[in-house]
Order: C-alpha cells, then structure tokens, then sequence
C-alpha cells in the first residue's frame, strides 16, 4: 500500500550517520545540563554551546546538500524548480540568522 | 568545609530556568531524531534545527548577561577586570561564528 | 565575438537593484567611518554594524537565490548538477559561519 | 570648552588602526560592485561577500572588547553597571542575529 512506503529524502542514504550525530548533540546538551547542575563556570558552559551549535550548522549543511542534490534536482524535473527554490531559500535565511 | 561550598556563578539566581530550557532544547534534539526516524521532509528537519539555534542563543545571551552582570563585575573590583574581558570576548567570538 | 559576450549569470535581471544595494551598502560604511572620526558612542557603533551585516545577509539571499534558480538549474541540464551542489553548499557554508 | 572636548572612547586608543580597517572594508565593498558590474560569477561574489562580513564581525569585536574594557569598566564605578550590561547584551545579540 501507497500509505506504508518509505518516502525517499536528501538524507536517505546518509540517515544512519544523521541518526548518529543527532544522538550526539542530544548527548552534548545533556551535558550542558550537567554541567549547569554541577554549578560550572559560566564560559565552559558557554563554549559547549557553541560546539553544539557548530555540530548543528554541520547537521544542517548535510542536509542542505542531500536536498540540494536530490529533492530539487528532481523537484526541477518535475516543474518545481520555482516553488523549491523559494523553500530553500527560507531555509537558509532561517540558518543564515538563525530562527 | 570551603571545599564543598557551591560556587556563585552568574547563572545562580536563574538556575532553575536555564534547566528548563536546556531540558526542552533537549527534547527539541530527539524531536529531530524522530522526524528522521520517521523520513519526514527535509526542509521541516531544517526548520526545526533553526529553531533548537534559535534557542540555545537565548540561552547563550542569558549565560553572557549573568557573566557580565556577576562574574566579570566582581572580577574587576579584583583587578581580574582584564583578563576576564579577554575570556568574554573569546566567548562571543566564538557564539558570533558559531565554534 | 564570443569573447565580448555578456555571460548571464543569476543576478542579471535585477542588476540594477543588486547595484543600488550595494553602494547604499558602501554608504552606510562610510557612515561608519564618519562616526569613528566624530568620536561617537562604541554602541552606536556597534549597532550600524549589525545593519550593515542585516544588508550584506540580505544581498547574499538574493544572489544565492538567483544562482540557484538560474546556473544551478541550467547546470544540472548540463550534467554539472553534482560539482555545482557542492560549490553551492560551500558558499552556504561560507555564508553561515561567515567567511 | 566642554563642548569641544573629544569624548574617549572605547576605540580611542586603537582609532587610526580601527579607520584603517574600515576604509579597507569600504574598499572590498566597491570591489563586489565592479565585479557585479562587470558580470562576474555569482559564487564568486557570495565568498567576497563572506569575506567582509567576516571581517566586519573582526571590528565588532574589537569594538565590543574595547568597550567593555573601557567603558563597562568605568560605568561600573559610576553605578551604571547594571544599565550598561544591558546594553551591551542587546549589542551581542543584535552582532549574534545579524541585525
């Protein structure tokens, strides 16, 4: 049945190392927890912050790229080329200023 | 005994906060995993990734403010006042360039 | 003769505003230089910075928009799609941690 | 005369070096204008792009780590700690959105 099958996605092929690293970062901002817990210095904790967020802008170039590479190269074959782009676009703005 | 006295960091006063808020990025990270798990469409695995930023901003620029505000005050009247704009600095840089 | 030929690239239909952008860019730079000179306020200062940045991030979008409408699309016609994803995901890159 | 005091800023001491940055910042700026002018690759342009933001975020650095040595140093002798540390953090957090 159509409702049962996996649809394929920019990260299909790379899904078990995207799983990898997100369990990563999930592990790094517990970290971040406890190191808030333990009463850490205020810039140790900050500097764990910004390797998560580095670890994230990683994350989503990889995506970026198998979207890139798959859904809008074929979305273009299809006549999506416009509409798509206009998606990506917004993507990287929102990672360009963050939110 | 000094040894187990719990230091006073800048975040102190609002500790119980911070948690929170690293308790929910927290579960905005395995939210991510289970858009993956479930082969959800790139675009909307970004735009979650540009919200879990968004957030551990807040919490960085929360993280800067009680260290502004607590540490690097008291450290100046301690004549640390230059060496601690030296560690703050390095910790914007790297939140301004993300790692 | 060929080599006199105007190449299209992806910014070409909206060169004009892309121009105009660009030397309101330059003036505000200047503006820039002028309140140094004038011994204004560091948060001022700091603060036209951050608008100028706003309008470089603003520039970058359209030109990455174009370009992948326009090169990105024709390229991938031609069988370059792969090689210009990955010059794409750089300039992303590039664009996100800035420089 | 009071009026005609210059009045030291954070960037008092560093102000011709600080000038020289700036007008070379300008210069990079007019360079991405000629180059659109003259048809130039767009990736080409977006990693010029890069480069002046990257080196714009250098000035606001150096803006940011004079003033919190000088000027937040000074405030929090006058009482004015608290005031100036929010100002400054709206400063971080307008440098960390970009704008």
């Amino acid at each position: 049945m159509a409702t049962h099958q996996t649809p394929t996605r920019g990260y299909s092929a790379t899904k078990d190392q995207l799983q990898t690293r997100l369990r990563r970062i999930e592990g790094q901002v517990r970290g971040i927890e406890r190191m808030v817990e333990e009463d850490r210095y205020c810039i140790d904790v900050l500097t764990q912050i910004s390797a998560i967020q580095a670890a994230l802008d990683k994350v989503a170039l990889g995506l970026l790229d198998g979207h890139v590479r798959h859904c809008v190269a074929e979305g273009a074959q299809e006549g999506k080329g416009d509409e798509m782009s206009t998606e990506l676009m917004a993507a990287v703005g929102r990672l360009m200023r963050r939110g």
